[in-house]
Protein backbone atom coordinates (compact mmCIF):
# COMPACT_ATOMS: atom_id res chain seq x y z
CA UNK A 1 0.00 0.00 0.00
CA UNK A 2 0.69 3.51 -0.45
CA UNK A 3 0.30 6.69 1.66
CA UNK A 4 -1.87 9.14 0.00
CA UNK A 5 -4.11 12.44 0.50
CA UNK A 6 -6.94 13.07 -0.94
CA UNK A 7 -7.29 16.44 -2.95
CA UNK A 8 -10.25 16.19 -5.06
CA UNK A 9 -13.20 14.07 -6.54
CA UNK A 10 -14.30 12.78 -9.85
CA UNK A 11 -17.52 12.45 -11.55
CA UNK A 12 -18.26 10.23 -14.22
CA UNK A 13 -22.36 9.26 -15.38
CA UNK A 14 -21.30 7.30 -18.55
CA UNK A 15 -19.62 4.51 -16.53
CA UNK A 16 -19.70 0.84 -15.77
CA UNK A 17 -22.51 0.07 -14.00
CA UNK A 18 -20.29 -1.84 -11.23
CA UNK A 19 -19.02 1.95 -10.37
CA UNK A 20 -22.85 2.82 -9.55
CA UNK A 21 -23.01 4.13 -6.19
CA UNK A 22 -18.93 4.13 -5.84
CA UNK A 23 -17.37 7.50 -4.13
CA UNK A 24 -14.49 8.29 -6.88
CA UNK A 25 -11.62 10.64 -5.11
CA UNK A 26 -8.74 11.37 -6.61
CA UNK A 27 -5.23 11.28 -4.61
CA UNK A 28 -1.93 12.51 -4.37
CA UNK A 29 0.37 9.90 -3.49
CA UNK A 30 2.69 10.91 -0.44
CA UNK A 31 6.61 9.12 0.43
CA UNK A 32 8.72 9.39 3.50
CA UNK A 33 12.03 11.78 2.86
CA UNK A 34 14.20 12.92 5.19
CA UNK A 35 11.76 11.47 7.97
CA UNK A 36 8.73 13.83 6.49
CA UNK A 37 6.12 12.98 4.31
CA UNK A 38 6.58 14.73 0.62
CA UNK A 39 4.32 14.36 -2.45
CA UNK A 40 5.44 12.12 -4.83
CA UNK A 41 4.61 10.23 -8.12
CA UNK A 42 1.09 11.18 -10.05
CA UNK A 43 -2.32 11.49 -9.07
CA UNK A 44 -4.58 8.41 -9.08
CA UNK A 45 -8.51 8.08 -9.14
CA UNK A 46 -9.39 5.77 -6.34
CA UNK A 47 -12.61 4.08 -4.66
CA UNK A 48 -13.32 5.09 -1.13
CA UNK A 49 -14.19 2.19 1.07
CA UNK A 50 -13.60 3.55 4.34
CA UNK A 51 -15.38 7.13 4.08
CA UNK A 52 -12.20 9.28 3.61
CA UNK A 53 -12.56 12.86 2.98
CA UNK A 54 -10.91 15.68 1.03
CA UNK A 55 -7.51 16.70 2.82
CA UNK A 56 -7.28 13.47 4.66
CA UNK A 57 -4.22 11.39 4.87
CA UNK A 58 -5.30 8.02 3.58
CA UNK A 59 -3.65 4.28 2.49
CA UNK A 60 -4.46 2.89 -1.36
CA UNK A 61 -4.19 -0.51 -2.49
CA UNK A 62 -3.86 -1.19 -5.82
CA UNK A 63 -4.13 -4.14 -8.76
CA UNK A 64 -6.36 -6.94 -8.00
CA UNK A 65 -6.68 -6.50 -4.13
CA UNK A 66 -8.51 -4.08 -4.97
CA UNK A 67 -11.96 -5.41 -5.15
CA UNK A 68 -11.28 -7.48 -1.82
CA UNK A 69 -13.31 -4.85 -0.34
CA UNK A 70 -17.33 -5.01 0.23
CA UNK A 71 -17.42 -1.87 -1.99
CA UNK A 72 -15.41 -2.57 -5.33
CA UNK A 73 -16.27 -6.74 -4.82
CA UNK A 74 -16.05 -8.20 -8.77
CA UNK A 75 -15.87 -4.24 -10.48
CA UNK A 76 -13.34 -3.19 -12.29
CA UNK A 77 -11.61 -1.25 -9.55
CA UNK A 78 -7.56 -0.96 -9.39
CA UNK A 79 -6.99 1.38 -6.89
CA UNK A 80 -9.16 1.86 -3.28
CA UNK A 81 -8.61 3.58 -0.25
CA UNK A 82 -8.47 1.07 2.60
CA UNK A 83 -7.52 3.18 5.54
CA UNK A 84 -7.75 6.71 7.25
CA UNK A 85 -3.84 7.38 8.31
CA UNK A 86 -4.35 8.47 12.12
CA UNK A 87 0.06 8.53 12.46
CA UNK A 88 2.99 7.93 10.83
CA UNK A 89 5.93 7.48 12.97
CA UNK A 90 9.75 7.05 12.35
CA UNK A 91 12.27 6.58 14.85
CA UNK A 92 10.10 7.62 17.81
CA UNK A 93 8.63 11.06 16.02
CA UNK A 94 5.39 11.69 14.66
CA UNK A 95 5.51 13.19 10.74
CA UNK A 96 3.24 16.23 10.34
CA UNK A 97 0.93 15.55 7.93
CA UNK A 98 0.69 17.07 4.28
CA UNK B 1 -7.42 3.94 -11.85
CA UNK B 2 -5.55 6.80 -14.19
CA UNK B 3 -7.48 9.51 -15.80
CA UNK B 4 -6.39 9.74 -19.87
CA UNK B 5 -7.63 11.50 -23.01
CA UNK B 6 -8.63 9.50 -25.95
CA UNK B 7 -5.92 10.33 -28.74
CA UNK B 8 -6.50 7.84 -31.53
CA UNK B 9 -7.05 4.69 -32.58
CA UNK B 10 -5.37 1.37 -33.34
CA UNK B 11 -6.55 -1.23 -35.69
CA UNK B 12 -5.08 -4.65 -35.51
CA UNK B 13 -6.38 -7.08 -38.04
CA UNK B 14 -4.28 -10.04 -37.56
CA UNK B 15 -4.90 -10.70 -33.23
CA UNK B 16 -6.29 -12.74 -30.60
CA UNK B 17 -9.90 -14.17 -31.35
CA UNK B 18 -11.14 -12.37 -28.01
CA UNK B 19 -10.12 -9.00 -29.40
CA UNK B 20 -12.46 -9.43 -32.09
CA UNK B 21 -15.20 -6.72 -32.05
CA UNK B 22 -13.70 -5.06 -29.22
CA UNK B 23 -12.36 -1.39 -30.15
CA UNK B 24 -9.23 -0.10 -29.36
CA UNK B 25 -8.19 3.03 -28.35
CA UNK B 26 -4.89 4.89 -27.81
CA UNK B 27 -4.85 7.10 -24.48
CA UNK B 28 -3.20 9.55 -23.12
CA UNK B 29 -2.78 9.68 -19.45
CA UNK B 30 -3.34 12.82 -17.77
CA UNK B 31 -2.36 14.15 -14.12
CA UNK B 32 -3.32 16.73 -11.65
CA UNK B 33 -0.77 19.47 -10.81
CA UNK B 34 -1.09 22.42 -9.37
CA UNK B 35 -4.65 22.46 -10.02
CA UNK B 36 -4.52 21.25 -13.82
CA UNK B 37 -4.55 18.66 -15.65
CA UNK B 38 -1.46 18.35 -17.66
CA UNK B 39 -0.68 14.55 -19.87
CA UNK B 40 2.56 12.59 -17.97
CA UNK B 41 3.13 8.82 -18.83
CA UNK B 42 2.98 6.53 -21.92
CA UNK B 43 0.43 6.43 -24.25
CA UNK B 44 -1.36 3.08 -24.01
CA UNK B 45 -3.36 0.74 -25.52
CA UNK B 46 -6.77 0.29 -24.26
CA UNK B 47 -10.22 -1.47 -24.61
CA UNK B 48 -13.12 0.52 -24.28
CA UNK B 49 -16.40 -0.66 -22.62
CA UNK B 50 -18.20 2.48 -22.26
CA UNK B 51 -18.80 4.09 -25.91
CA UNK B 52 -16.16 6.71 -25.63
CA UNK B 53 -14.84 9.13 -28.12
CA UNK B 54 -11.80 10.56 -29.07
CA UNK B 55 -10.72 13.99 -27.32
CA UNK B 56 -12.72 12.97 -24.68
CA UNK B 57 -11.41 12.28 -20.78
CA UNK B 58 -11.86 8.67 -19.40
CA UNK B 59 -10.79 6.53 -16.72
CA UNK B 60 -9.14 3.40 -17.44
CA UNK B 61 -8.21 0.52 -15.25
CA UNK B 62 -5.50 -1.85 -15.84
CA UNK B 63 -4.57 -5.59 -14.65
CA UNK B 64 -6.55 -7.93 -13.97
CA UNK B 65 -9.53 -5.77 -13.29
CA UNK B 66 -9.42 -4.78 -16.49
CA UNK B 67 -11.03 -7.96 -17.50
CA UNK B 68 -14.22 -7.27 -14.69
CA UNK B 69 -16.11 -5.82 -17.08
CA UNK B 70 -18.60 -7.50 -20.18
CA UNK B 71 -16.51 -6.56 -23.24
CA UNK B 72 -13.09 -8.23 -21.92
CA UNK B 73 -13.80 -10.42 -19.97
CA UNK B 74 -11.82 -13.59 -19.91
CA UNK B 75 -9.91 -11.87 -22.60
CA UNK B 76 -5.95 -11.46 -22.51
CA UNK B 77 -6.65 -7.55 -21.92
CA UNK B 78 -4.70 -5.63 -19.50
CA UNK B 79 -5.93 -1.60 -19.68
CA UNK B 80 -9.72 -0.93 -20.22
CA UNK B 81 -11.69 2.54 -20.09
CA UNK B 82 -14.31 2.15 -17.71
CA UNK B 83 -15.88 5.84 -17.64
CA UNK B 84 -16.42 8.92 -19.50
CA UNK B 85 -15.09 11.76 -16.93
CA UNK B 86 -17.74 14.08 -16.28
CA UNK B 87 -16.05 16.47 -14.08
CA UNK B 88 -12.38 16.24 -12.03
CA UNK B 89 -12.76 19.19 -9.05
CA UNK B 90 -10.08 19.95 -6.74
CA UNK B 91 -10.56 22.49 -3.76
CA UNK B 92 -14.06 23.32 -5.31
CA UNK B 93 -12.91 24.68 -8.49
CA UNK B 94 -13.17 22.58 -11.16
CA UNK B 95 -10.64 21.35 -13.75
CA UNK B 96 -10.40 22.56 -17.36
CA UNK B 97 -10.86 19.40 -19.68
CA UNK B 98 -7.53 19.28 -21.69
CA UNK C 1 -1.91 -2.69 -23.33
CA UNK C 2 1.49 -1.08 -25.29
CA UNK C 3 2.67 -1.32 -28.72
CA UNK C 4 6.20 -2.63 -29.14
CA UNK C 5 8.30 -3.43 -32.14
CA UNK C 6 9.76 -6.95 -32.41
CA UNK C 7 13.40 -6.69 -32.71
CA UNK C 8 14.82 -10.02 -32.08
CA UNK C 9 14.77 -13.22 -30.53
CA UNK C 10 15.75 -14.96 -27.25
CA UNK C 11 16.37 -18.91 -26.93
CA UNK C 12 16.43 -20.80 -23.56
CA UNK C 13 16.79 -24.06 -23.63
CA UNK C 14 16.94 -24.85 -19.89
CA UNK C 15 13.90 -23.42 -18.54
CA UNK C 16 9.82 -23.92 -17.73
CA UNK C 17 8.33 -27.15 -19.36
CA UNK C 18 5.68 -24.63 -19.85
CA UNK C 19 7.55 -22.34 -22.40
CA UNK C 20 7.80 -25.51 -24.38
CA UNK C 21 7.78 -24.73 -27.94
CA UNK C 22 6.74 -21.40 -27.12
CA UNK C 23 8.42 -18.51 -29.38
CA UNK C 24 10.33 -15.84 -27.53
CA UNK C 25 10.39 -12.42 -28.74
CA UNK C 26 12.42 -9.31 -27.66
CA UNK C 27 10.25 -6.37 -28.15
CA UNK C 28 11.24 -2.70 -27.63
CA UNK C 29 7.93 -0.62 -26.47
CA UNK C 30 7.40 2.52 -28.51
CA UNK C 31 4.65 5.00 -27.22
CA UNK C 32 3.46 8.39 -29.05
CA UNK C 33 4.56 11.68 -29.13
CA UNK C 34 3.91 14.70 -30.93
CA UNK C 35 1.73 12.80 -34.03
CA UNK C 36 4.84 10.02 -34.18
CA UNK C 37 5.90 6.59 -32.71
CA UNK C 38 8.73 7.12 -30.87
CA UNK C 39 10.67 4.35 -28.59
CA UNK C 40 10.27 4.05 -25.01
CA UNK C 41 10.94 2.06 -21.98
CA UNK C 42 12.75 -1.41 -21.60
CA UNK C 43 12.89 -4.53 -23.71
CA UNK C 44 10.88 -6.96 -22.80
CA UNK C 45 10.65 -10.79 -23.51
CA UNK C 46 7.31 -11.73 -24.73
CA UNK C 47 5.71 -14.95 -25.69
CA UNK C 48 4.35 -14.99 -29.55
CA UNK C 49 0.40 -16.34 -29.67
CA UNK C 50 -0.32 -14.23 -33.04
CA UNK C 51 2.39 -15.46 -35.68
CA UNK C 52 4.76 -11.91 -35.44
CA UNK C 53 7.53 -11.53 -37.05
CA UNK C 54 11.17 -8.96 -36.72
CA UNK C 55 10.01 -5.51 -37.41
CA UNK C 56 6.16 -6.15 -36.81
CA UNK C 57 4.37 -3.58 -34.91
CA UNK C 58 2.38 -5.22 -32.49
CA UNK C 59 0.43 -4.73 -28.76
CA UNK C 60 1.47 -7.00 -26.15
CA UNK C 61 -0.36 -7.69 -22.20
CA UNK C 62 1.21 -8.17 -19.20
CA UNK C 63 0.61 -10.05 -15.95
CA UNK C 64 -2.60 -12.28 -15.33
CA UNK C 65 -4.11 -11.48 -18.41
CA UNK C 66 -0.88 -12.47 -20.40
CA UNK C 67 -1.82 -16.24 -19.52
CA UNK C 68 -5.42 -15.70 -21.30
CA UNK C 69 -4.08 -17.08 -24.64
CA UNK C 70 -4.37 -20.53 -26.01
CA UNK C 71 -0.32 -20.29 -26.34
CA UNK C 72 0.13 -19.05 -23.10
CA UNK C 73 -2.56 -20.80 -20.56
CA UNK C 74 -1.39 -21.75 -17.34
CA UNK C 75 2.36 -21.21 -17.99
CA UNK C 76 4.34 -18.55 -16.11
CA UNK C 77 4.20 -15.91 -18.89
CA UNK C 78 3.48 -12.21 -18.02
CA UNK C 79 4.07 -10.34 -21.43
CA UNK C 80 2.30 -11.61 -24.72
CA UNK C 81 1.85 -10.22 -28.10
CA UNK C 82 -1.82 -10.41 -28.91
CA UNK C 83 -1.51 -8.59 -32.44
CA UNK C 84 0.16 -7.11 -34.90
CA UNK C 85 -1.12 -3.72 -35.50
CA UNK C 86 -2.25 -2.78 -38.89
CA UNK C 87 -2.29 1.11 -38.30
CA UNK C 88 -2.65 3.57 -35.58
CA UNK C 89 -4.18 7.11 -36.22
CA UNK C 90 -4.27 10.18 -33.93
CA UNK C 91 -6.46 13.19 -35.61
CA UNK C 92 -6.84 11.72 -38.76
CA UNK C 93 -3.58 11.30 -39.62
CA UNK C 94 -1.60 7.52 -39.89
CA UNK C 95 1.70 7.20 -37.95
CA UNK C 96 4.60 5.80 -39.98
CA UNK C 97 5.77 2.79 -38.51
CA UNK C 98 9.13 2.72 -36.91
CA UNK D 1 10.59 -9.49 -4.26
CA UNK D 2 12.64 -6.42 -3.05
CA UNK D 3 14.75 -6.06 -0.67
CA UNK D 4 13.67 -2.89 2.36
CA UNK D 5 14.72 -1.59 5.54
CA UNK D 6 11.86 -1.26 8.21
CA UNK D 7 12.01 2.61 8.93
CA UNK D 8 8.41 3.17 10.68
CA UNK D 9 5.14 2.52 11.59
CA UNK D 10 1.51 3.22 10.05
CA UNK D 11 -1.52 3.68 12.37
CA UNK D 12 -4.83 3.62 10.86
CA UNK D 13 -7.88 3.12 13.30
CA UNK D 14 -10.66 3.78 10.85
CA UNK D 15 -10.10 0.99 7.94
CA UNK D 16 -11.11 -2.24 6.03
CA UNK D 17 -12.35 -4.64 9.03
CA UNK D 18 -9.72 -6.88 7.15
CA UNK D 19 -6.92 -5.22 8.43
CA UNK D 20 -7.90 -5.36 11.77
CA UNK D 21 -4.83 -6.80 14.47
CA UNK D 22 -2.13 -6.66 11.27
CA UNK D 23 1.06 -4.63 11.98
CA UNK D 24 1.59 -1.90 9.72
CA UNK D 25 5.03 -1.34 8.61
CA UNK D 26 6.86 1.52 6.76
CA UNK D 27 9.41 0.32 4.59
CA UNK D 28 11.90 2.04 2.59
CA UNK D 29 13.26 -0.82 -0.26
CA UNK D 30 16.99 -0.92 -1.43
CA UNK D 31 18.54 -2.32 -3.66
CA UNK D 32 22.43 -3.50 -4.64
CA UNK D 33 24.95 -0.43 -6.89
CA UNK D 34 28.39 -1.64 -7.31
CA UNK D 35 28.48 -4.07 -3.92
CA UNK D 36 26.76 -1.67 -2.04
CA UNK D 37 23.01 -1.92 -1.03
CA UNK D 38 21.89 1.88 -1.17
CA UNK D 39 17.86 2.95 -0.59
CA UNK D 40 15.85 3.14 -3.80
CA UNK D 41 12.42 4.24 -4.72
CA UNK D 42 9.66 5.37 -2.26
CA UNK D 43 8.83 3.86 1.04
CA UNK D 44 5.70 1.41 1.10
CA UNK D 45 3.19 0.56 3.12
CA UNK D 46 3.82 -2.88 4.11
CA UNK D 47 1.99 -5.69 6.01
CA UNK D 48 4.20 -7.75 8.82
CA UNK D 49 3.92 -11.59 8.55
CA UNK D 50 7.24 -12.23 10.03
CA UNK D 51 7.72 -10.51 13.03
CA UNK D 52 9.75 -8.26 11.32
CA UNK D 53 11.38 -4.85 13.61
CA UNK D 54 12.15 -1.59 13.51
CA UNK D 55 15.74 -1.17 11.58
CA UNK D 56 15.51 -4.67 9.85
CA UNK D 57 16.32 -5.87 6.36
CA UNK D 58 13.67 -7.50 5.15
CA UNK D 59 12.10 -8.71 1.75
CA UNK D 60 8.73 -8.10 0.73
CA UNK D 61 6.05 -9.09 -2.02
CA UNK D 62 4.08 -7.19 -3.76
CA UNK D 63 0.82 -7.74 -5.74
CA UNK D 64 -1.67 -10.48 -5.74
CA UNK D 65 0.74 -12.72 -3.82
CA UNK D 66 0.63 -10.40 -1.38
CA UNK D 67 -2.39 -12.23 -0.08
CA UNK D 68 -0.76 -15.50 -0.20
CA UNK D 69 0.30 -15.51 3.76
CA UNK D 70 -1.86 -16.18 6.78
CA UNK D 71 -2.12 -13.25 8.30
CA UNK D 72 -3.38 -11.34 4.62
CA UNK D 73 -5.66 -13.80 2.74
CA UNK D 74 -8.36 -12.21 1.27
CA UNK D 75 -7.53 -9.14 2.58
CA UNK D 76 -6.82 -6.08 0.38
CA UNK D 77 -3.74 -5.80 0.80
CA UNK D 78 -0.90 -5.15 -1.93
CA UNK D 79 2.39 -5.31 -0.27
CA UNK D 80 3.44 -7.91 2.60
CA UNK D 81 6.56 -8.32 4.83
CA UNK D 82 7.66 -12.70 3.88
CA UNK D 83 11.40 -12.76 4.98
CA UNK D 84 13.89 -10.96 7.56
CA UNK D 85 16.95 -11.07 5.71
CA UNK D 86 20.20 -12.41 7.23
CA UNK D 87 22.63 -12.18 4.85
CA UNK D 88 23.26 -10.53 0.91
CA UNK D 89 26.28 -12.08 -0.90
CA UNK D 90 27.63 -10.66 -3.79
CA UNK D 91 30.74 -12.21 -5.47
CA UNK D 92 31.52 -14.03 -1.99
CA UNK D 93 31.43 -10.68 -0.35
CA UNK D 94 28.42 -10.64 2.75
CA UNK D 95 27.02 -7.03 1.94
CA UNK D 96 26.99 -4.56 5.12
CA UNK D 97 23.33 -3.72 6.28
CA UNK D 98 21.83 -0.68 6.05
CA UNK E 1 9.53 -11.58 -18.88
CA UNK E 2 12.75 -9.81 -18.61
CA UNK E 3 16.58 -10.44 -18.72
CA UNK E 4 18.73 -10.42 -15.93
CA UNK E 5 21.66 -11.61 -14.48
CA UNK E 6 22.35 -13.50 -11.81
CA UNK E 7 24.58 -11.41 -9.45
CA UNK E 8 23.96 -12.79 -5.93
CA UNK E 9 22.05 -14.42 -3.47
CA UNK E 10 19.92 -13.86 -0.30
CA UNK E 11 19.55 -15.97 3.00
CA UNK E 12 16.69 -15.25 4.93
CA UNK E 13 15.58 -17.88 7.84
CA UNK E 14 12.91 -16.18 9.31
CA UNK E 15 10.62 -16.06 6.41
CA UNK E 16 6.83 -17.85 5.36
CA UNK E 17 7.34 -20.97 5.81
CA UNK E 18 6.47 -21.87 2.08
CA UNK E 19 10.14 -20.22 1.08
CA UNK E 20 11.36 -23.01 3.10
CA UNK E 21 13.97 -24.43 0.45
CA UNK E 22 13.41 -22.07 -1.87
CA UNK E 23 16.68 -20.93 -3.77
CA UNK E 24 16.77 -16.87 -2.83
CA UNK E 25 18.84 -15.47 -5.82
CA UNK E 26 19.57 -11.72 -6.47
CA UNK E 27 18.70 -10.82 -10.12
CA UNK E 28 19.74 -7.18 -12.22
CA UNK E 29 17.52 -6.81 -14.99
CA UNK E 30 19.38 -6.09 -18.37
CA UNK E 31 17.66 -4.39 -21.21
CA UNK E 32 18.69 -4.14 -24.85
CA UNK E 33 20.33 -0.75 -26.18
CA UNK E 34 21.46 -0.16 -29.42
CA UNK E 35 21.96 -3.75 -29.78
CA UNK E 36 24.07 -4.24 -26.51
CA UNK E 37 22.92 -5.55 -23.37
CA UNK E 38 23.07 -2.76 -20.97
CA UNK E 39 22.09 -3.36 -17.37
CA UNK E 40 18.92 -1.07 -16.12
CA UNK E 41 17.02 -0.91 -13.01
CA UNK E 42 16.70 -2.21 -9.68
CA UNK E 43 18.37 -5.02 -8.44
CA UNK E 44 14.82 -7.68 -7.21
CA UNK E 45 15.06 -10.88 -5.02
CA UNK E 46 13.96 -14.05 -7.67
CA UNK E 47 13.05 -17.35 -6.68
CA UNK E 48 15.38 -20.01 -8.97
CA UNK E 49 12.92 -22.85 -10.58
CA UNK E 50 15.38 -23.75 -13.22
CA UNK E 51 18.79 -24.08 -11.81
CA UNK E 52 20.22 -21.11 -12.32
CA UNK E 53 23.65 -19.91 -11.27
CA UNK E 54 25.62 -16.91 -10.28
CA UNK E 55 26.83 -14.88 -13.32
CA UNK E 56 24.01 -16.58 -15.86
CA UNK E 57 22.06 -14.69 -17.77
CA UNK E 58 18.44 -15.87 -16.79
CA UNK E 59 14.80 -14.68 -17.91
CA UNK E 60 12.05 -13.73 -15.28
CA UNK E 61 8.72 -13.66 -14.40
CA UNK E 62 6.61 -11.39 -12.31
CA UNK E 63 3.22 -11.11 -10.70
CA UNK E 64 0.61 -13.75 -10.31
CA UNK E 65 2.29 -15.82 -12.95
CA UNK E 66 5.54 -16.54 -10.98
CA UNK E 67 3.28 -18.43 -8.70
CA UNK E 68 2.74 -20.86 -12.10
CA UNK E 69 5.73 -22.76 -11.33
CA UNK E 70 6.26 -26.36 -9.36
CA UNK E 71 8.48 -24.91 -7.12
CA UNK E 72 6.86 -21.39 -6.36
CA UNK E 73 2.70 -22.50 -6.50
CA UNK E 74 0.85 -21.31 -3.86
CA UNK E 75 3.43 -19.22 -2.28
CA UNK E 76 3.91 -15.58 -1.84
CA UNK E 77 6.06 -14.93 -4.45
CA UNK E 78 6.08 -12.42 -7.09
CA UNK E 79 9.20 -12.98 -9.03
CA UNK E 80 10.98 -16.13 -10.55
CA UNK E 81 13.47 -17.45 -12.81
CA UNK E 82 12.28 -19.44 -15.71
CA UNK E 83 14.67 -19.50 -17.86
CA UNK E 84 18.30 -19.97 -18.32
CA UNK E 85 19.06 -17.51 -21.61
CA UNK E 86 21.37 -19.38 -24.14
CA UNK E 87 21.16 -16.49 -26.98
CA UNK E 88 19.76 -13.16 -27.38
CA UNK E 89 19.46 -11.93 -31.21
CA UNK E 90 19.18 -8.94 -33.13
CA UNK E 91 19.06 -8.16 -36.60
CA UNK E 92 21.11 -11.69 -37.06
CA UNK E 93 23.64 -10.51 -34.66
CA UNK E 94 24.74 -12.79 -31.17
CA UNK E 95 24.79 -10.15 -28.54
CA UNK E 96 27.32 -10.56 -25.83
CA UNK E 97 26.36 -11.60 -22.66
CA UNK E 98 27.14 -9.19 -20.03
Amino acid sequence: MFLAKVIGTVVSTQKNPKFLGMKLLLIQPYITREGELVQSGSSVVAVDSVGAGIGELVMFTQGSSARLTDVTRDSPTDTVIVGIVDTVEIGGKRLAKP
